[in-house]
């Protein structure tokens, strides 16, 4: 293989990229000056280098003086009984915009399959326990676990719930998830039966 | 206009029908034989006729001997306490495929759209209030408002709110509102923050 | 069945509905006023009587006084020498708004479907013969072949071609195919190797 | 700006790519190890370094050896009396797959858009004029316009045209473009006029 080849196979590891687009950037690359690939490349380093995961919710966050935890982990003001467990940073953001929740997060780094349920590679299951040990003592009473509603996040869920069990069992910490039923623009007639069930279970 | 041009016209209003699909319709209609067309009519003409309106309810159903009520408003084993307003045909299907219903329904026959709050002529306004008077001596205790969460939908609810509100004030019946969430299949990452809000809300 | 479930399905038959939107056209029946049933009825009645093929090229017109050919069959400009053989009516109204072509056409019914040759019971074979038999002494000197540019579509050149070897090997006749190329819209790195060919074949 | 959001913007910039899935990129990045970003990083400064255009033809290959040339213009069995002028390295790729051109290649490097034809600046007019000088001597007979079929590829065609004028009509050199016609999957019923009048044109 040619370096471009190989450089085309690193761009189809991408997040939702084939092999064409890959070759596009590729191309794109060759289009661009010296200065410009000096500056991608730079960037990545430095990206790489400096955006760390905070020690303690996980989420990537560039590190300021001294401390390496993120600014929610920092904020005093955070309900400390309350922690979110979601899949990714991106996860995290979009509770962030809802403005609602108030509690702490960690975040898991990938899903638990149902196919291979043995693959748990990328998912930080001792971390997690360690961050829910740390968390007993300083009040936390809630474990919210907020995942995809589809089969890998509900195998993640009871992961999770199986991983936690004993230290959440003899803490009086209760294990919840979030409120199922029609989303926004949802229309009945297109809806599954779970979720009219869960629909008409959580009316009010 | 030929004879032509006019069905046409006539299947362009079909639900969800363009020209050029209406076109093609009557094509359909050139290629069938006398047989069929006479077939194809004489359904139509029977459906229209014996396919009716529930007078309770007003879901389509057709009529057996002597009693005009629809299958869900004689049977007596549902729940007389609950009763829930859809917009639709369809969506007194999809919820009952959930199985978890059991009470009874009304089919308000559209919407009141927002842009056009003037528009309800083909919402049956009048009938509901008939159907909801003649329910409460039966027991009614919950209307349930099931529409679609759009614009339109929230703007039927506070329509049917409205026109409820001085039976349901001296009836002590409350009116409730599916409960909205995760639907199947959403990721947290695209749900918009109003269905976040209400997924934590709803947390269980 | 009940009637509505007879005429749904009737509705699954027209070109392109699936049984959900067939369910909703019955309910569109449904809401229809006697009148507007009336006048449905009629006109699918009135055109599937007066609308009928052309004897000489069987596209579908509405007759008028006397003569039944078609106004295109009807017209002394058209040029007698050409003669577009295609699939549909709807081809036939493609090619009229292209605005080039002034000869004479052949609706052919269907395609002989590639998988299943055999099956030619829609497509007009005899009467294809019958047709070119008569126009020969009329001064045809070329059949223009325009079907789809698809596995059917060719294969349903090869069987006209076949049935018509005869007579017009023996009349001097030419059998043409529409040209192909680079379509409007077209991008030549995303066109197959076959259109690319025809492309640089067909340069000028 | 932090480096992280910069990142984020130089990911923006690949073809194809909105804000989102630069953002996922990023993150992408951050889960990469320490091995994994150097290699990254090694591979887009020797693609950078090494794929470099050809003198000729402007493609991009990896030099081998001595020869700056590409595979094509090194090749001494190619027809010289051929030239086609495309947009993209992909587009030579597609015509190469076609497997009927035998002739050199020209990579203008963009296209002249219609809404702002002042806009040259990724086209390669210059080196295109003296490639083609280059090419006369050597027997250069034809030049094949083979860009898409929209109009910024029919004003990047007249552009051309207007470039090559001179030479090109005291040498006795013809400009050609691609054949139009109906392309791979087509069908008459949704084919443009264009498109149709073409097909009509070039049968054979």
């Amino acid at each position: 293989m040619t370096p471009l080849d190989t450089l085309i196979k690193q761009f189809e590891r991408f997040p939702g990229i084939g092999s064409r687009q890959a070759r596009r950037f590729a191309f794109h690359i060759l289009t661009l000056s010296n200065e410009e690939v000096s500056q991608l490349v730079h960037l990545i380093q430095t990206v790489h280098s400096q955006v760390i995961p905070c020690p303690s919710c996980f989420r990537f966050h560039t590190s300021v003086s001294g401390d390496t935890r993120c600014s929610i982990c920092r904020d005093s003001s955070r309900d400390v009984h309350k922690l979110t467990i979601v899949e990714r940073d991106s996860d995290v953001d979009a509770i962030e915009r809802g403005g609602v929740y108030d509690g702490l997060y960690f975040v898991l780094g990938g899903m638990v399959p149902l196919l291979d349920s043995q693959d748990t590679k990328k998912v930080r299951g001792g971390a997690l326990k360690h961050t829910i040990k740390t968390r007993i003592p300083q009040g936390l009473k809630e474990v919210i676990l907020a995942f995809s509603i589809n089969p890998d996040g509900e195998n993640t869920g009871r992961y999770v719930s199986m991983l936690l069990n004993e230290s959440i069992a003899s803490n009086a910490i209760t294990i919840t998830h979030l409120g199922r039923g029609l989303s926004t623009g949802s229309e009945l007639e297109y809806a599954d039966s779970e979720t009219i069930k869960n629909a008409f279970k959580n009316r009010s």
